[in-house]
C-alpha cells in the first residue's frame, strides 16, 4: 500500500491512503490520523489500511465503490508533508561505493558509516529549501530510505530486515562547506545536515515486488537538477551494506523503536555513466580526473527533482521537487 | 511546576503533575495526556497545568482541596518513564571545561561541540541499564539538560534562551571503548552512546529561582557511584557555553521544533576537588597526573545515583538511580 501525510496546519498532518497510480487519495480517518500511530501498532492497523487501499484501487479500476469514490480526492503531492513529518529517529549513512572515498579507519570497510540526523522537522516533497547562504555549498542527496518497526537489540541483519515496514525516497540537504569541519571535530554532521525532505508517499515492500531483494531496492533513482537529468543511478548495484546490515549495526548496543527512518546515503555507482545523486560525487570524480572540482554547488532558484520508477514504468513514490530559496522567501518554514 | 510521565504500558505514558516537594502527584488527564502535547501547545496548556500544580501544592500545605487530595497519589519515581519517553530530538554536547581536552580544530574554542543523539528510546530514572559487555567501557554521564519550545532559524543566544521550557537531569550512557573509533570516523557517536535516562521530573525554570541565571544552572550536581559520592560538581561554574549558546549554535542552519532536548555534557569543574560526573573525566585526570588511567569503568551490578538540590536543600528533579545489568536480565528493555 501507499501512504502519505496531508498538510492540515498541524505539526503531524493527516494520514491518507493513496491509490497505486498516485491519482487519488482517501483520508485514513477512522483507522488512524497519523502514520506514527500505525507504526506503533502495525499488526492491528496496517491490515485495515490495506483494506482501504485495496478498495481504493478497485474503485479506480472498475468504477465500483460509489461511496469510496465520492470520498476520494485527486492526490496532490504539493499538499504533502513528509510521510512522517517528524520522527523519533533519522539515521543517515553512506552505504554505497562512491567516488568520495568514505573514511574507513579500520581499513577493512567492515563497518557502515552512519550518523544520527535531525528528525524534528522534515520537509514535504515540494517544500522550498530555505538556505542562508550559497557560500555554504548547497548540495542535494538523493537517497532510498526505510521506516522500521521495533527492532530488538542484537538483531541479525536478517532479523533487522524483518523490521522494515515502508520504503521511501529522501533528499538530505547537505551544506558541503560546513561538513569537513564538523567531521574533523568527530561529533558528526550537525549544522551541515540541517533538514531532509521525503517523497510524497511511503510504500510497503510488496509495492515494488521482486525489486526489493536482500535488503536492496533494485530500481533506478532519477535525479534532475534544473530540469536536466544528472543521475540515473542503480540503487541496488553498488550498495556495500544492505538495509538489514545498516539496521543491525545500529542495534548492536540498543534496540530501535517503531518509526525510525534509516537512509543509505546518496545512491552511487562505480560506473560513472550513471551520473550522480549528489554534487559532491560529481566533484569527487572531477578531482580524481582533473585534480580539482569544477562543478559548483546549487544556487538560489535551482531546482532538484528526485523520482524512481517501478518495473512497470510507473512512479513508485511520486517525485520530490524542491527549489532552493533564500531565507527571507521561506518565512513559513522558519 | 514539576511534570513527570508515569508508566502505563504505552509508549508515551501518562503525564502527571508532581507537588513541589515530590511527595504526591496528580494525573494531568483533562488537560493533556502527554508532555509532547503540552510542548506543542505550550501557551494554551501550560497555564492549566500550572493551576493544577498550584492547587496540588496548596492542598499539601493547608489540607484544603478535598477532591484534589482524594485524586492525588504518592509520587513514586520508580513508576516514571523519562518525562519525554521518546523525543523528536536529543542533542548532547560537551559544554564544560574538563580534564578531557575537547577536540577544538579551530584552536579558539569558539564553537560548542554537539552531536545528535538517539531519541527514540529514553529510559526512566530508575530503569536498569542493560549492557552487552563490561569490555565496552561502561560510563555514566551526569548532566543538566533543557527541553525547548520552537526556536527560529538564526536565533541569537538570548532568543534561544527564551525557547527553554523545562530543565531536567540526564544520565547519558557512554560506552567509552567504542567512542574513539566512532569519533575518528567523523560521523559522531552512534553505538557508543546508545541510550539516555532522565530525572523523574522536569521543571519550569521558576522552580530553581535565581539559580537559573544567564543560561546556566548554578546548583551542585551530586553523583554517587555504588553508594559513594564521587561528584559534587558546580553546574554553572565552568560551563564555557551556556544553553542559549548551545541552542543558537544548533539554529544557525535550521529551526528547532518543540520538544527538542539539549544536554550540556557531563558537568565538570577545573577544580578537581569537586570530583567528577563521568568516569572518563577521572581517568583523564589520572592520565595527566600518572601517565595512565587507573580507574576502571562500571561493572554489572554497579549503581549510579544522580541528584541536584535547590538552594532550599530540597531535591529539584528527584534522583536518577540506575543499575548496570547484563542483557539477559533486562528483557523488558530489549
Amino acid at each position: 500500500m501507499k501512504l502519505a501525510t496531508y498538510k492540515d496546519g498541524s505539526r503531524d498532518g493527516q494520514l491518507v491512503v493513496v491509490a497505486r497510480d498516485l491519482s487519488v487519495a482517501h483520508y485514513a480517518t477512522g483507522i488512524a490520523h497519523r502514520l506514527q500511530q500505525v507504526l506503533d501498532d502495525w499488526n492491528f492497523l496496517s491490515p485495515q489500511l490495506q483494506d482501504l487501499y485495496d478498495a481504493l484501487n478497485r474503485s479506480r479500476d472498475s468504477g465500483s465503490g460509489a461511496s469510496l469514490a465520492r470520498n476520494a480526492f485527486p492526490f496532490d503531492p504539493r499538499q504533502c508533508m513528509a510521510p512522517l513529518p517528524r520522527a523519533y529517529q533519522w539515521v543517515n549513512g553512506s552505504a554505497y561505493r562512491s567516488p568520495q572515498a568514505p573514511p574507513d579507519p579500520g581499513g577493512k570497510g567492515s563497518s557502515p558509516a552512519l550518523y544520527q540526523g535531525a528528525s524534528d522537522d522534515f520537509w514535504g516533497p515540494c517544500d522550498a529549501v530555505p538556505c542562508a547562504s550559497e557560500a555554504n555549498g548547497i548540495d542535494f542527496e538523493a537517497e532510498v530510505a526505510v521506516i522500521t518497526g521495533d527492532v530488538r537489540l542484537g538483531a541479525s541483519p536478517a532479523q533487522a530486515l524483518d523490521g522494515v515496514r515502508l520504503l521511501l525516497l529522501a533528499n538530505a540537504l547537505c551544506l558541503r562547506q560546513l561538513l569537513p569541519g564538523e567531521m574533523a571535530q568527530g561529533f558528526g554532521p550537525l549544522q551541515s545536515c540541517p533538514n531532509t525532505a521525503f517523497s510524497p508517499v511511503a510504500v510497503t515492500t510488496d509495492e515494488v515486488g521482486a525489486a526489493w531483494a536482500q535488503g536492496r531496492l533494485d530500481l533506478t533513482l532519477q535525479s534532475g537538477w534544473n530540469g536536466r537529468t544528472v543521475g540515473l543511478c542503480e540503487a541496488g548495484t553498488d550498495m556495500r551494506f544492505h538495509f538489514g546490515q545498516l539496521i543491525a549495526h545500529l542495534c548492536q548496543t540498543r534496540r530501535l523503536r517503531a518509526g525510525a527512518i534509516i537512509g543509505a546515503g546518496a545512491v552511487s555507482n562505480l560506473d560513472a555513466s550513471h551520473g550522480y545523486s549528489c554534487i559532491a560525487d560529481k566533484r569527487a570524480r572531477e578531482t580524481l580526473q582533473d585534480g580539482t572540482p569544477l562543478s559548483e554547488f546549487m544556487k538560489f532558484g535551482d531546482t532538484i527533482r528526485i523520482e524512481m520508477k517501478g518495473r512497470d514504468g510507473q512512479s513508485v513514490f511520486g517525485a520530490i521537487e524542491q527549489e532552493i530559496v533564500p531565507l527571507e522567501l521561506a518565512t513559513a518554514q522558519l
